[in-house]
């Protein structure tokens, strides 16, 4: 593999994570294929192999979907993320995969910050030009007990 | 970008999370250039662009004598940090920036551990020599209920 | 120091966390050359050059041992773990070292998680053909306060 597609592919995590972190959630929706899946699921549903996802959404527009109705519609508690993403693994056996674990940490309206939710995340990516982009996420959580309505992404 | 300035941001943040985790605040300081600035401030205050700082040193004699004024005067709750800072962006756009969140973690002298405080570094860097030195940082955080005095740099 | 041993590391970390997680112990044992010391030590008593150990293997076997008892004898509580490991150092002036500060972060059965241990891994390695193996890991934990009996490795 080569070191470049290691840079892009760290380049791409961080940017995810920034951009929500920042709440350009709009941007965000473009490091995404036209043609791709976002899906959260906890590890005990992923494990077992049961379909119950915790959000899913299968093209690019059920994402800016999604993040229209954060917007416009929905209520959700107000809170800033903040996204620690660990060392992450590039694979380019079958087609380009990434894996790497995340922290996200929340904090409220009053600064009291928490530790939200754990897991990892599995990317299918694509080259479209010089630019990294996904096509397949899943969010595997290991905190099943996501305390608030999970409103905005992971 | 070059990936040698990628190597160097890497292990100046490398640095500075070591070098606070193992109390070596006098090496700490040695990091920053001559004339600096160090700054932490809310999220919220950032973004309303309100100037009240939670620490700020305009120059690294303020930055030494905080640490000395640490080491001598000052009373505060004995505690270990670990810094686990998360995936830095590097740009070269308008001098050397780099970013990059962070979780710090601090352990009381009966061992218990607690987030302390997740925010975002946004650092301005200067090249001497063959080290990168900080110009500027701006610690930028999440936590806004220190829950006892913030003493140490974060 | 090369790029190529930079990655490497980074590897053999992002491997060490992630058959962790994958709760994959017999794959984990096989990062560790057959000579190897595994210890998990408090900073307190590091510090203070106390020898007492929160777990010590000090060869292959032993490891072994320790992960065939928690497959087979050993009751635990069950959990799930996430170790997100922060920015390494490498170095070469004494043979391959590095460092390396993670949070572990345990999920019990109920989807809970929390904070289980801060803390920094200190490796010695060596270059096997095309691959590093662990000769000696000291894991110095921040997190005295174990709240439940330490089972698996962190």
């Amino acid at each position: 593999m080569t070191s470049l597609l290691r840079e892009q592919t760290h380049d791409l995590l961080e940017t995810y994570g920034r951009l929500l972190d920042e709440d350009r959630l709009e941007d965000w929706v473009e490091l995404f294929a036209e043609n791709c899946r976002y899906e959260i699921i906890s590890r005990e549903n992923r494990e077992q192999n049961l379909p119950l996802s915790l959000m899913l959404c299968d093209n690019k527009d059920m994402l800016r979907d999604r993040i229209f109705s954060l917007r416009e519609a929905n209520i959700f508690n107000i809170h800033r993320d903040c996204h620690v993403i660990g060392l992450a693994r590039v694979s380019e056996d079958a087609g380009i995969t990434a894996t790497a674990p995340y922290a996200l940490f929340q904090s409220n309206q009053e600064g009291d910050s928490r530790l939200f939710s754990v897991g990892r995340y599995h990317l299918d990516l694509l080259q479209d030009g010089d630019t990294l982009r996904i096509v397949k996420q899943v969010v595997v959580v290991d905190t099943g007990a996501i305390p608030t309505l999970l409103a905005t992404p992971i």
